[in-house]
């Protein structure tokens, strides 16, 4: 045996992945997300039952000693096997040794590496700093798997470490606020897949979410009751910390103020008054950043706010300013020319750097998003890259440090491939000095939240989130997307022994929106369609920060697993490299769905949430339908005629356009049958 | 309109309950649980939107202001529509009347009554106590379904009070331990279908589990770690009443005590030590009624108890006691017979007497099991009834108040509909005087908890348990089987609403029990397959307190509908009532359950937890192709010959019977048409 990367495919008895209905094609291997940096496997297994055990050797970090009892109540959900954590600690067969305890404040850069022996009868891990230890024991919760012996590890040792030491979660509280719950079981979820940073996007034009005491005004006027009070904020951040998470808070500034501002307008570039905004998009409220006035106030608040939030790090935001105000006002643009700034970015520019000084004054490095980044601008502020990896890379050519998040907005209904073949260090990223290189700390996902509720915001972060974890985590070689799906599908239904609730309240809502009906043929429709890609449905509809998110476009995932199983099958049968057994399963499923229309039609005009559906339903029939046909010519060799072709083309063109606000997932997948059949 | 009484057969527009396959056969009627007393129905619509807003008035009571804050985060999850309570509550389309405040301490026997008049425009609800109030907003929510203009409540008045004053879920806590949250999430759903008394069975001889801080040994050695403090129980008692729940304790003596004895050796018969038992059944851990000090010690204990539990009934349990430890104690056979205490029965009663003086010297009325009624019981002392009617209705005749448990025993693993059919002024009772019957309070379901975990109680509690309220709170008259299966479906899916986990943790379950694969054929065997009723299931294995229960037998419910929906369509065709439709469903199912073995046998062995299901699996596909073959015969108007029925029947009645402690529950219907294809 010796020790060989993980991205090789390791081959392990009895677990075979076969999330796909391509099981032939699957390769097996360990199903862990992220891929650890090194892998070696031998035989057997470890098996869990009532015996289990933990040492803890001398450690009593209290961080250890929270996480090996959270530890055990998982793995307790995950077999349904008592496991109290009390008994059987005398005599323990996993046995945990780290040095030394967590730092009060975590801080960037921590090791956190681990070292894990799994074997038939012991399991030991070993970690220089206690937040190692705590990948581990999630390393070894992904290795859990149910086998005819009962539940068990394989006995495997593990070497692992992690690529970036940023990697992040953003949540956007300010457009939609999210209760303290609901921030935890996605902490939980963070834990689960080893990312390290809760970016915590605590204002917006519609909504200030933190309690102020020495301006109470900013929640009072600015959140319409939806905030966190500062005890809240703390326990939040003691949660995260029990999981190796650092808590980022940002504050958006000069912009994206108009919730401030309807406190305290004289902080404004306008007359007033302010009023927290309901809509969606980029609106003119501004701090001025012309009257000292506004730093005086600013240097107070942050007094408050860095004191609350005790990482070292501490984000201003920054971004999309529209500069309206600040042209409309006579006194703006005065100031503007008596002090040489020419243009609005200029201004912002001379914001930022007054801020970097307040920032800096209580102890606090500086973080922005790309617009902060001036020629100017301190070595130490960190640049959070919403542009991509071109303005990242132009951050570590001027020395600043930075993270990519252009790529990982996971509120733009991308696929998980897309986001998980975006690397920091590609694209401009790749010509980057080593020493530059070391000046990309990570990347974080950003949970924007315009159309995410408490109920669906789960199922946005996850389990897509869990491949850009994967991508910061891992050894840049990783990055085969079938093994990525794989993976992921494992750990998705592993999510659900944390809490998190990306499963449960789809189903949910749609069955709400059958109402007493049988939903079966629903689920069946919502299956194969997903929300288009992008900024696309903000356009189509007047939305306002409170109207219902109930609708089936609401309730699927942003990326239907079975449109794309469905395609990897069509790809086989185009290539002809299709057994005939998939064949079947291809023609059963295009059965299921032209035949599904007449079962849910009737239903669809009884409840206002499924009415829209109409259309989509009758579309996926004729789709299904025009598949057959085409899987008959392929089948007896037959080639459509040209005109065929193009007419069944032209429908499948419109047919894949968006209806409620889904895409069939179907068409592109039929289309290939139908181009195919044309050319035998 | 005229008031009528609600169990007539209502018609309301655009809400067809079509939870049975047999649409036709269905009636159409307000999915009401209980069904209220009187219903009148009108014309037209009250829609829900985002203008929804409660006023309440001149109503300033704190468990009304937070019933309906509660109210309004249900009816947003039902809908999915933002609802904060803030907005328009200046100007309200519902409004809440109610004379004075709850008690501190809710009383039994309180006017429980509301009036709730729902306009198109506008809902009005009126009740004497805020108690009724509760019930009425319990009954709102569950008049919301979806139609075609959005969610919404028909048009209707109801006038409702309950027939029985005591209506209550006993939970035993002592065999598992279950946490704070899940009390309070069924505490959710004893709100939601008017029940109102939480009996909390705390002490059994497998854990003592509230802190005691004049004997902190009770928990300290009799709980395992597992007890609720003080505090939580404070919690508890607070959740509780403002859903309008009396809570009233347990603590089970003199018998069921080992896990007491376990700290306090000299409270027992027997020289100790004493053990916590960790196996199921009942033990001969008993107190001693002959030593004073046991009555000092109860004295205190009691002190301290009543004051913890501020309900005016304490129960004392009292069932159960098999003598051993006294018999073979010389010293307590001498004491009875220098006391004239004939036998161990005359022990019980002499001990239950001295402890009913100090429970009303603690000024709290006693209630205790069957046993503690003896001819000089005090008339106040209240009897619950795990024996039966006849028992109850002796209880009445002695002028003790009882209520009912013994067919609601929820444990069993019988049918909502045996449950439902039990009334407590049936049998025995129905010859009671009025003043007798008077003394019949009402009933209590009771889980008891050797094969439950926090994950499985709920779906074993519910929804059956819904049948069992409204047993005791609707009209005697009310119980057409049919129509209570229909809205207790829709009930059940509200319940998911509130919290419960009925559905969710049997799915996580069979989840789990799949490993990898996906359980889409294990998932179709489980939804045909049940429990055998009764106590067969601890006599089948060695079953210990941490035995793992995460078996399909944990994971189903007890009662199979899809079962039940395959009875109601064999009954139809065997009398040829079946339409070609239903001829039609019923082939299809047992098409799917013959072809299902195929699918699911190659995945059972890879999992410990489904190995033991390889013959039910292959029993059910047999079973499906007798009813198949049966089906033919019918459709030809074959009859089968005589050696074939009987050699189909004998098959069948061996497959009916238990494996891996489940029954397929296609096996009596196929039995049917077998029968009939016979008999053509």
């Amino acid at each position: 045996m010796r020790l060989r990367p993980a991205f090789a495919i390791v081959p392990v008895l009895g677990v075979l992945i076969c999330a796909s209905p391509i099981c032939a094609q699957q390769k097996t291997e360990l199903a862990l997300m992220p891929m650890p940096a090194h892998v070696m496997q031998g035989e057997g297994q470890f098996l869990i039952d009532g015996s289990f055990g933990i040492g803890l050797g001398r450690t009593t970090d209290p961080v250890i000693v929270s996480a090996t009892r959270r530890f055990l109540t998982t793995l307790s959900r995950e077999t349904g096997i008592p496991l109290s954590g009390e008994a059987n600690a005398n005599q323990p067969n996993f046995t945990i040794n780290t040095a030394g305890a967590v730092e009060p404040v975590l801080q960037l850069g921590e090791d956190e590496s681990y070292h894990l022996v799994v074997t038939t009868t012991h399991v030991q891990l070993t970690a220089a700093n206690p937040l190692g230890a705590l990948h581990g024991l999630q390393t070894f919760l992904q290795l859990v798997r149910i086998t005819p012996q009962g539940f068990s590890v394989p006995v495997v040792t593990i070497d692992d470490e992690p690529r970036f030491p940023w990697r992040g979660l953003m949540i956007d509280v300010g457009r939609h606020f999210m209760p303290v719950p609901v921030i935890e079981r996605n902490l939980d979820g963070m834990e689960a897949v080893k990312l390290n940073v809760f970016h915590w996007h605590l204002s917006e034009d519609q909504g200030f979410r933190v309690e102020s005491k020495l301006f109470p005004k900013l929640q009072g006027k600015g959140s319409g009751g939806l905030f966190y009070t500062q005890q809240q904020v703390a326990e939040v951040i003691e949660y995260a910390k029990e999981r190796g998470i650092r808590v980022v808070p940002e504050f958006d500034m000069p912009c994206h103020t108009s919730a401030w501002l309807t406190g305290y307008p004289d902080l404004g570039s306008a007359p007033g008054p302010y009023q927290i905004v309901t809509k969606w998009g980029v609106f003119d409220g501004a701090m001025d950043p012309t009257r000292e006035t506004t730093y005086q106030f600013l240097d107070k608040f942050l007094g408050e706010m860095t004191a609350l939030f005790p990482d070292s790090y501490f984000h201003i935001g920054g971004d999309e300013c529209d500069g309206k105000e600040w042209d409309a006002n006579p006194r703006i643009k005065a100031y503007m020319s008596t002090h040489g700034l020419r243009d609005d970015a200029a201004l912002q520019a001379y914001f930022t750097g007054r801020l970097q000084k307040l920032v800096a004054g209580h102890h606090k490095i500086m973080e922005g998003w790309d617009e902060v980044l001036q020629r100017e601008t301190p070595r130490d502020v960190v640049i959070q890259s919403w542009r991509g990896q071109a303005s990242l890379a132009q951050a570590a050519k001027q020395g600043n440090r930075g993270l990519l998040s252009n790529g990982y907005y996971i509120d733009l209904n991308q696929s998980a491939a897309q986001h998980y073949l975006v690397d920091p260090l590609s694209g401009d990223g790749a010509s980057l000095t080593p020493q530059q290189r070391a000046r990309v700390l990570g990347g974080e996902a950003t949970m924007w939240s315009e159309f995410v509720t408490p109920e669906n915001i789960d199922s946005r972060i996850w389990p897509r989130t869990a491949a850009i974890a994967e991508r910061l985590w891992s050894p840049q070689e990783v990055r085969d997307v079938d093994s990525m799906y794989a993976r992921l599908a494992v750990v998705s239904q592993k999510l659900e022994y944390y809490g998190l609730k990306h499963k449960y309240f789809a189903e949910l809502m749609v069955k709400r929106m059958s109402g007493d009906d049988d939903p079966q043929f629903l689920r069946i429709l919502a299956a194969v369609v997903q929300p288009p890609e992008g900024y696309t449905r903000g356009q189509l509809k007047d939305y306002q920060s409170d109207t219902p998110l109930n609708r089936l476009v609401d309730a699927v995932p942003p990326e239907s697993d079975m449109g794309r199983r469905f395609n990897d099958l069509a790809k086989l049968i185009v290539q002809g490299k299709a057994t005939a057994e998939q064949l079947q399963l291809a023609r059963d499923w295009l059965v299921l769905w032209r035949d599904n229309d007449a079962k849910l039609q009737p239903l669809l005009g009884r409840s206002e949430l499924t009415e829209e559906l109409a259309p989509l339903s009758l579309n996926l029939s004729h789709t299904a339908q025009i598949g057959l046909d085409a899987l008959d010519d392929l089948s007896a060799h037959r080639v459509t005629d040209a005109g065929g072709v193009a007419e069944k083309s032209a429908w499948l063109k419109d047919a894949g356009k968006p209806h409620a606000v889904l895409l069939d997932m179907v068409v592109p997948s039929v289309e290939l049958l139908v181009q195919a059949a044309g050319k035998h």
